[in-house]
């Protein structure tokens, strides 16, 4: 229990890094990396302002987390982040083999489950050590990303 | 034959990115970005220094090359890097669209084609519209490599 409200409090921390993202007309996804109990990186997507596919929240975030702490690796950390990360960001995680990774809401399209449950034998995309959460504070998450799109089309 | 020798060419101006990595003790891979017949990118790993798994040499060259053109998209350029990309960075050339991609050397233990090969149904890992070129100054490229685990091996 003490867990899920851990989790909900860093989800929390992630969202309002999306809600950032929306304010600045990006596609609204949030992270936090969190370490020893405390938040070490903060960051959401910014690809259009600087025109870099790459600027996903999580790979900055995992760019930031490294940076703060020294080391190249992210073994005892978590990674919240408000949208299931892409093919990309797992790629960058599995080589930070982070311990932990918790997302809001699911991404059928691109998110990196798609390609995981599509792989035969077993094989894992991310390091075999990482535990994933999914569905943390999901409506909430979802519903920021709805309403960005909604907005989008009304223009 | 015209384009082998372009192929060779630009592969050769990664190699020398790869060589500077070399030099730093960077594990040496090496990347051009090609848009318009001229080198619009040159980038090299560097995730020793920066301590940031997500520093290859392909998300630099890929962030370099649209920082210089001003769009997000790579629709119109070849991507030269002297190793088979990895997932992270077969995903991040999937969001960047890009035309071409030619590798020199295989990486049959992190490349991202032993995970396209290992997919069921027809996803791909890349953009649909992406080319794939592999094997160019293969022996070089791979050679570099070699030279620089043995070098490792020694210290």
């Amino acid at each position: 229990m003490e867990e899920q409200n851990d989790d909900e409090r860093f989800m929390r921390a992630a969202l309002e890094q999306a809600e950032i993202a929306f304010e600045q007309d990006e596609i609204p996804v949030g992270a936090v990396v969190v370490s020893g109990g405390r938040i070490v990186a903060r960051a959401y997507n910014y690809t259009e302002h600087l025109n870099d596919v790459t600027a996903h929240a999580e790979m900055q975030a995992i760019t930031s987390a490294t940076s703060a702490s020294g080391g190249k690796y992210l073994t005892d950390a978590t990674l919240y982040v408000t949208l299931e990360p892409c093919l990309m960001c797992a790629g960058a995680l599995a080589w930070s083999q982070i311990k932990r990774i918790v997302y809001g809401a699911s991404d059928p399209k691109k998110g990196y489950l798609l390609y995981q449950n599509s792989l035969e034998n077993k094989m894992k995309i991310l390091h075999p050590k990482t535990e994933v959460l999914g569905g943390v504070l999901q409506d909430e998450c979802s519903n920021l990303l709805k309403r960005f799109f909604s907005k989008k089309r009304l223009v």
